[in-house]
């Protein structure tokens, strides 16, 4: 569609102007090497940049008719963008984290989310997604109802082969080939 | 004034009926023993109630001639008030960790600050302020100018003196007494 490839065309130069793709030798989160990074925390702490990212995902939501209760941020990097995102489509959200709390009720999951709610995980930039699919292993025991993985930005490192195995339908906005190019 | 005064209403109801305030014997983040707790997260998880929260935070920041680069919120109770806020003022902001991060570069701030810019610390419920402290400490570390600490809710455990000891100012937008009376 032409609106999407025009918001498509927005993001990207966005992207690359707030600084958010770096070209050098990284070592990623899942321990493999790249030539670029894509420091998403550039874009989501730019409220420009991040209200786009967060137009873009709810686009994304109503053109696949994507229904659900809440979506879910995962912590730290795609709170934002949930938050952002929620306040776009006047969706409430969770966040989950990744270990536990010291002190209080200890939980993994931060906001109301009931049993049988059906939860959108929301996530920043996908390479294997195995935060993403950790994130949906803690929903469901809790009793979501997980169907749908969506992201600003997918690497493609086997994520959406690891969502799909879990059987999630896997959204990204943009992949990092589209990124990549000028 | 009397549309702060209505504001200050507004917030009040929404805080108590998404189910903010709770009560029982409830041990919080300082050790003390409290009859009634805050769960913040209840209403930032709201967008409804988190864009009334950014709305008020605005006026308190336009109110009181507050001027900033950037925002800082505070992982993780913090960040949705601090994101929300951003999007309504337009200001970018950064988020403090408390701990650093376990690969990649090690930071306690997340997103960019430049030395010499002025910042401003976005809290949730403030009762010691022994969070925000350590926030400013960073960021002042890390060559910020702080001199505002803005919260939700002040529970009036000693925070505002803490913070004043530190040089900083101290703006609320309710105090506990505000939300615990009828």
């Amino acid at each position: 569609m032409f609106r999407g490839d025009n918001m498509t065309q927005g993001l990207k130069k966005s992207l690359k102007e707030c600084g958010a793709l770096m070209y050098g030798n990284f070592t990623l989160a899942s321990g493999e090497k790249s030539t670029y990074y894509i420091d998403i925390k550039k874009a989501s702490t730019d409220p420009k940049v991040l209200g786009e990212i967060a137009k873009g995902l709810a686009s994304l939501i109503k053109e696949n008719d994507l229904r659900c209760n809440r979506l879910a941020g995962i912590v730290l990097g795609s709170i934002p963008i949930a938050v952002a995102l929620s306040l776009e489509t006047g969706i409430p959200y969770v966040m989950v984290r990744k270990e536990r709390k010291e002190h209080g009720t200890a939980r993994t999951i931060e906001g109301t989310l009931n049993s049988g709610e059906k939860v959108i995980v929301v996530e920043d930039v996908v390479t294997s997604a195995l935060s993403a699919s950790e994130a949906v292993k803690t929903l469901r025991e809790q009793g979501a109802l997980v169907e749908d993985v969506i992201a600003v930005v997918d690497r493609k490192g086997g994520g959406k082969e690891r969502l799909e195995a879990m059987g999630l339908n896997f959204h990204p906005l943009l992949t990092a080939e589209q990124l990549l190019e000028e």
